[in-house]
């Protein structure tokens, strides 16, 4: 596989696109700050080069030899941003995303309740459970799309963009409808069909790390949804499992800048897996907290924290390391 | 959630289901040598004693603690055999399962020349992927329902029960059809949408375990399986992930007696992922060899070998060890 | 095992010894800030409470179920602060501990050249190997008492204060005549015998937590120590051994919280081996961009980083979070 | 570092020895089957060839690019056996070794009444615990020379010869006095000065994998016993810390043909830690059935078992995979 760079007028793209695709591959046109990029999946062996670096507008031709293809920097040296219309929050961004929520969405109540706290402490995603993946078949398995109404009313209400699973192709059809991020949890992180599925929606696809995922495997997952053509993936440390016994599971926080070596995909951190039996994350009493911690220190690693109005403030479960501008 | 026990006759069997559903809950009747136990699930408290102990043919209602309930020995202490009409190979039985086959089926006449060898050598499951779960979207993921043809074509010609996984909803449409075994992968072991729909289909299932899954997880998922009213799951240790660098997974076998203590399923052993980088497991020529140590081994331990005819013989990817009768 | 507490006047103190002492069990004085708790260990089963709480100035008597007893908030509530005369450097007090120095003493001119960049940073402590626990019996195995003599030059010019590691009786003598801090290595962390031999020096020890130490095995192995007699124990992080490749050890920074929640103990974090196959840990070049964030985050969670003289910059391997006040 | 080998004479071996330790490295003589390799270790770079290559009986030079050298099989090519003077037993021959007895010795009585039931089922050695390394310092620690004293007795009485346990200099010197074989165990496999130590020893070393050794640092580990002159070194697999939870540690049974691959010494299972929480091996109780069985599956894949007068049973805590005769 190699990769066709330029920063060609939208012409010269439609062009470009529809020479890759007449050899039988499939072009991904990902635009960067300084220059376009246009990946080519779907080669057996090399693409012969003459083909294409002879095209007008085209600077160089790539072979990226990682396994991972459209998700490397190789591919695009700049930060991926996620972004959202109507909306300043973004993944990947200079400020940090902050994402807050309920386990599952149990009843209009309770989510209004706790998007009210969250909301007014800062956090611009409210992320909630309509379809849980429950280790017993007996337990409560989520409110399915009631809890995607409840969940659309919030942000009717709030402005909060809204996060949530999907664990099939039924419920990832019905989250792709109602909310504005699909997330795919640890367990189904190598549900490949899964991942194709979620590559052909039109909404950024949450990506999260698998409990015993090595970073090719969990960078390939990425890819999968890449493949199939939607570049906003957004990745997220949850925690693996370990032979320690004193959480539930070890938060790997040293992933964190390795992706970022590795990958233009933002990553965020999950600390809800990670930090014990109880739960020991902020519930929302103690989120002002945490929120002001937050606060004082992204500046010091030179992140903002995106505000809303003068109340403002606040901050992140995104990873607050500065991500290298490449 | 608790259990009805007893041996009634198909009309008593039939009045305990209607009482059961009548009162909200799902019946699971599974036959025992001794009796037969009808389980109760989507209780969401305790089932009250009284409306059930008092119905005729009633021996004993047992409560069930552990999370796992149908897959336990407390539900059915005899262990289950799973078999096959029209074969006396099972899963579960005195006789050892013998499981083999190439990764994936690339052509009819690879699958043809590796059904003839092991077959001769005493396989009676061929197994081969149709539908392969790959790391990367780029590799080759399997001939898909071409490979279910030329499969349906060995267990034609040679036969041998067909095995095979599928990864989705719409493969274990087609994998229902064409196999005798549905395998889910060590990937989709907490892919609980696929697992409920295995559960409702209507061939038994072959549920290997997650990479770092642990005992109670395992028992879990096949619990999915169960729940949905498919009580023939074979488990299958095929290694887990720890820091050991020398092979690709450990494998588990102390899993072996602990899953026969709590569970009455049968469970087999896939040594083709732990075993090392290289492919230590014997391939076909080396078949023989292996097949003649375990026909002396079995009997050992109380084990043996099914053979056809008087070329005879040989044996197992199944696990040697003596499952308790209890 | 129990505890006869309370705040008694010297001449008390050595009675209660006496006692307890004389009853054939070992006494353990241990002053807090607002009580002086007297640990009892030797007994084999209860101590019998009459005998003790009986005595005049005894507060209570708590029995201590936990395996580790002295170790344990149960037996001193106060948070254990390591002092070194003539410093304010401190292990467990409101200021930040920083310990910096080079993997192993190659030379004079090497350790003054180290010493001196992070002396100016900000370090009170100077870490470097003189006893290098190799795993290869081929490669360099320090410099021995030479390197202990070029530390204690360092600790006389800079007057930082000196940490290094002894790996078995011998060099232990060594390391508490010349060092300050007495180190024991991952590899050595359920080295008993080693342990108790500390346990009798006159010198803090700091026990680095084994590569895959449970909570509480890291916790009884501080007991050791502090069975002998040495209360100033230091615990520390370095990372534990998991599947993850992309870096040789997974920090495990959950560890920190539940070790502050169940002992007095102070605990520090070594990023050094946690991070990465190539060393990514900030080398003395950058070691001032690392200390000026230090010192802007270390306030934000309630901790000082203390300064020398005016250009003070600097900070921390120490743990940022907060210790509770109990 | 590099091997001169050949078959010479004694006088030929001492002229060689005085060579290569005038140069100032150190010579290993170590009798094969075919040919006597000399193994040289202790020089910084490359060994220049010419100097070695042109004595007289010199085959070939060989240079060892593993890091671990005496242990490889690229030194000796002849499976390493360790024998004991006035006793079949051995531990790397045809026959397997079968090793048992108390976890820690307790009393003359309980000694002699396991040993009894031990070697009437076929035990050719005998292994328990004077010295005992507790997770907790205020465990029974052993009985330490005591216990020396009456595992001599039972060897007297016996015949069997003593396998135990030494956790320091002091204990070693004691084991190294009264057993047959020094025991290191996992926790003590990177307390590399104790491995030196007992590498001085005059007798066999059983050296037990660490918790979370990887292959090359077990075979690292046993490497620093030989370089110290000692090469009768056993290896053990007693199971790794992984996440599993259904037993204390996960046995890693791929091991051994990976250990077998690589070096030429023996390599023993330990079943006693990897099968449970409860105690899953079996106790002399079912000690002969479980000898019945391993005496029938022995030959099988090509081991026997040693018996001793007609009464013959037994079997073997040795590993029933073939050792490949190369």
């Amino acid at each position: 596989m190699c990769f066709g760079t330029g920063r060609p007028a939208p012409l010269l793209r439609f062009l470009f696109t529809f020479k890759i695709e007449s050899l039988g591959y499939r072009a991904h046109s990902i635009p960067g700050a300084e220059r376009t990029a246009i990946g080519i999946t779907g080669n057996k062996g090399e693409v012969e080069p003459g083909t294409l670096d002879e095209m007008p507008g085209v600077q160089e031709v790539i072979r990226v030899t990682k396994p991972y293809k459209l998700v490397s920097r190789d591919m695009k040296d700049d930060n991926t941003v996620v972004s959202f219309p109507g909306s300043d929050a973004t993944f990947g961004g200079p400020g940090l995303a902050i994402v807050a929520g309920p386990c599952a969405i149990e009843s209009r109540e309770q989510a209004f309740a706790t998007a009210e706290r969250v909301h007014r402490a800062g956090a611009q995603f409210f992320r909630g459970g309509a379809y849980k993946p429950r280790t017993s078949p007996y337990s409560f398995q989520g409110l399915e799309e009631e809890a995607l109404q409840i969940m659309a009313a919030v942000r009717e209400q709030f402005g909060m963009k809204i996060v949530t699973e999907a664990v099939d192709h039924e419920s990832l059809e019905l989250v792709e409808e109602y909310a504005d991020v699909i997330q795919i949890g640890a367990r189904n992180m190598q549900n490949f069909s899964l991942l194709k599925r979620a590559g052909r929606a039109r909404k950024p696809v949450l990506l999260k790390r698998g409990m015993s995922a090595t970073l090719e495997e969990f960078l390939m997952a990425a890819e999968y949804v890449m493949s199939e053509g939607n570049y906003n993936v957004i990745l997220c440390e949850r925690g693996v499992r370990t032979f320690a016994d004193h959480t539930r599971n070890t938060l790997d926080l040293s992933l964190i800048p390795a992706v970022q070596r590795l990958s233009h995909l933002p990553i965020l951190v999950d600390p809800s897996h990670g930090t014990g039996k109880r739960n020991k994350v902020t519930p929302p009493d103690q989120f002002d907290e945490l929120m002001a911690q937050v606060r004082q220190i992204a500046p010091v690693v030179g992140r903002t924290v995106p505000g809303i109005g003068e109340h403002v403030t606040l901050a992140a479960a995104g990873t607050l390391s500065k991500r290298p501008r490449r």
